[in-house]
């Protein structure tokens, strides 16, 4: 993954290769930039997703995992700390070779042909905190 | 709806709880903070949604309203003032518990897990003038 | 096309009219205003666009034209310069009457109602390069 810095707007560009895995390496990416806030927004190619969809009544996600070339429609999210780890929390859609779109919480996305990703820091660091009528983690100050 | 200014970037995330209606709450937002222009892009999970379609031939918007459990996968939209008040046009996208997906002129949003709203303030004042050819009212100076 | 110009986010806001061609118009305003970088997010009206899923076997776009009026749910993409010429790079999600939900990389939209395009500057001039494993051109330093 490559990264492009803009110093007049303060926003970064970031390009993911096919074989990278996405969440994974905007993880490290976190980590490694020290980043405490930013919002992410981002186009491409998919070789593999993992979408989430959140069960309010059993409280708990489902996951489906889509092996197929997909385009990478819109996907966007922020990052906040918890327990000293990055957690981006991001949604999107993606759609098929039909032109049709799927969509969802996006746990896992195999870069297929490229990742590009505009990232707007923020200064504050936030974080998660559990929510118990939801049953998830939900943004809130550390 | 708690709200997260960080003066560094100039942006704000405001996240919403579990019940409250997201399109009022932005205009309330708006008028207690006399925004002036805004653009936002939104991520969260809703219980429902009143869809709009404009039918350029009827010049006029079907409405649909939706009461199922969905993932935002991304709102996006602006401010404008419209005689006096708050008027967001948001666009965007939900999907399904089988992660298809649903899309259009957003109306309502109910609330249904957490709304995590990104928005950028702009420090000009648009508002919106009738326009005849497509009967619908288009963002324009004062 | 008209547009807004914001001195103190630095973002503008483009506002396109009914029978304007979007990607078009999108290319001459980079080279009218020599942006250096942009991403973009946009939203509103469309009358028909033609998009594109990119076939990783056969290493090549298969396009499809879509003759219909349509919301746009949500575009995003970002400005580089190829040959000297301004190359938007969009992907994006459009819905039916039914609200059903249409996507991929965004090669023509044709203006239906209106446009709204949310326009964040870059200072960095980007170009793109063929890359021979994906045979696509990548964003890449000139």
């Amino acid at each position: 993954m490559k990264h492009f810095v803009d110093p007049p707007s303060g926003t970064q560009l970031l390009v993911f290769a096919k074989g990278e895995e996405l969440m994974a390496g905007l993880a490290s990416f976190a980590r490694d930039q020290a980043l405490a806030g930013a919002w992410v927004d981002i186009v491409g190619g998919a070789a593999a997703v993992t979408l989430g969809f959140f069960d309010p009544s059993a409280r708990e996600y489902r996951w489906r995992r889509f092996e197929e070339p997909l385009e990478i429609t819109g996907l966007h999210g922020n990052l906040s700390w918890v327990d000293g780890r990055p957690t981006w929390h991001v949604h999107g859609t993606f759609s098929r070779s039909d032109y049709s779109v799927l969509g969802g919480h996006v746990k896992e996305c195999l870069i297929g042909l490229t990742g590009e990703v505009f990232l707007t820091s923020r200064g504050d660091r936030l974080t998660r905190v559990h929510d118990d009528e939801t049953g998830l983690k939900l943004l809130s100050r550390p």
